[in-house]
């Protein structure tokens, strides 16, 4: 078991196997500022090594999810003259760490109400499982501000295909928890808080019975498909169920199912 | 502000920064003559260097959007023994066309009133927002003629997905407005034109809030990803975000903000 | 016309330009075991070359489509200590039909009643077109086992997007016809056998409107979009436009429409 971090903007919360990551930062609308998205990196990277973590759901205290980016930092990267690559490298680690969000080894479920609003949304749509309660609120809004939703852009392609990510960018659209699930950004709808956590719970449960590792793998496989082609995709996946099969999971697994009887981490 | 083309085929409506193509050859069912994408070519190329336009809707006069390519011109090639490299210029051609409206900086709206058939339907693919009336038929009937619909394949996809590109041109498949919906062709369904004209002009009033030159680079972002890996795809984005944030939109939009105003774009 | 292998585990019932392969293991719930993908696989081989069949379905006898892979096959993999090498290799030839089905030149169409698991869903997936029957029930159950649904993964990837493909398969999900057509993973939801077969007749008169080569080259089309890019992809487009219409297939269908009669493939 990695140590977990110790932060400040963030509330981490461990049960068993599962890790609970609460942006708290309320009276801010739970906005993404610098300290925030360190924090948030510095949890998945931690993360990434710990096997004994299988699943991170990832929500926001109070009012909403996540209000987005702060604007007083674009605001102060402007005002203090701060040099064109600081600014490049400000946009590319938050690029890094949806892409760190988006591939990390464990089930990932984002328990969205209230606003989910640019960097919130980028964070929403890197994640495994996305459930909406009838308050969530999405909306890009950076080009309104003169930006672009530059590092947000590819994972909205990712969940809602190019086609609706074109629409909702180049229009600032706010979009509400039913439009979000006829996009695909959604892939369940709940009434309300108290129908998140009884969702999250059956995923919860769901995931108990996959095999971690397997689960690790599986994930792998299906973000390479599309940047791989044929053959190459073909070698990865069967390295992937030759690694599986021959693993401890495999023979557990395989053993568990032969004997009629739940393999060790469905227990 | 770039001149435009003289056409004959389209009629070319300016309104402020908003350009209206509309494909003007009613009694021949607006087909894609070879005139007509000659034509729109034109407007494409004046349009791709003209930052004073931001949005761009192609509609049809009379009773339909467009009925597809022009037979004749299928009739023509294969009767005056037109050499094969020729052929193949005439099929790049069309497909080049679709991606340069595919690829325009400005936003593209297409609203489809009765049929959208063949090129038809492959120009109304390469839109950022589709938005079809009651009345919507389309249909990619090439197959029947026994020629594939090859530069018009890759914007359906685009749009429905591989699955459902495969199962409308290997059977031929007509459909409606509602089912374009389902599929992910069509954005929006309204009753008539009427309905069409007042979701553009909505679409008018949300594309005036953002940032043209921000809009730009988000759609560029948008089509990159896919074709560019993780940190290409970063690289670029991060490059797009400092050109926008330290250009002169960037610094309008985030003072604009701090000052509680509409930046000059809004206006 | 290719003949067409000796089978044990399937039957081929040939009818015109068209074949059924039945799944034909009813007493072990059509489980694809190593010699029916053995027999799919030649199956495949012989049609890949064989213009005379325009279409093919595949379905299961008894009562449902197909359960999955066989567990005895991983028992016996760990059991007798199988070399790694041969256990990558068993996984890549599972992939490699998945393939062969997918880029068959036919149209080729799914018809889905009782269970289509793992493997099952893999065939599935990789299909033109996939029609379910109401009692029609589909899993990814293989993370449940220690294994991942590798080979499958990028064809659910495929039909279902990413994100889809993502959810199901991390949690094991159960889900039925309706949710399948919500996925993109079915076409079209029918209410039983009777209805499978009817909505199969009619994608067979479709079919046999449209051209047998304009739609291979079509579906070779559809399928190269998203792995190359825009200008390969347009050369590769408008070579199979120039074949197809100089071809006896375009010079067929063109001359038909101008004398108003159906063209030879469509009588």
């Amino acid at each position: 078991m990695t140590d977990l971090p110790s932060t400040e903007t963030l509330i981490l919360e461990r049960d068993g196997g599962w890790l609970t990551v609460w942006l708290n930062r309320p009276a801010a609308r739970n906005a993404l500022s610098a300290a925030m998205a360190d924090e948030l990196a510095a949890t998945v990277a931690a993360l990434a090594g710990d096997p004994s973590i299988r699943g991170v759901t990832f929500r926001g205290k109070g009012d909403m999810f996540c209000a987005g980016g702060d604007l007083k930092d674009f605001g102060a990267l402007l005002r203090d003259d701060v040099p064109r690559a600081d600014i490049v490298d400000f946009s590319r680690r938050a690029g890094a760490l949806f892409h760190a969000v988006d591939t990390l080894p464990q089930v990932t479920v984002m328990l969205v109400h209230g606003a989910a609003m640019a960097g919130g949304l980028g964070l929403v749509c890197a994640g495994d499982i996305v459930i909406a309660a009838a308050d969530a609120r999405f909306a890009l809004t950076e080009t309104m501000l003169g930006i672009p939703p530059a590092q947000i852009a590819p994972f909205v392609v990712q969940r809602a295909g190019r086609a609706a990510a074109r629409r909702i960018m180049l229009t600032g659209a706010r979009f509400d928890g039913g439009e979000a699930l006829r996009l695909g950004i959604a892939d369940q709808l709940v009434d309300d808080v108290a129908g998140l956590e009884a969702a999250e719970a059956a995923v919860r449960a769901a995931v108990r019975r996959c095999a971690p590792g397997a689960n690790a793998v599986t994930k792998n496989i299906v973000l390479a498909a599309g940047r791989l082609d044929g053959a190459a995709l073909r070698d990865l996946a069967a390295d992937g169920f030759a690694e599986c099969l021959l693993g401890e999971e495999g023979r557990e697994g395989v053993a568990a199912f032969l004997e009629k009887r739940k393999p060790r981490w469905a227990v």
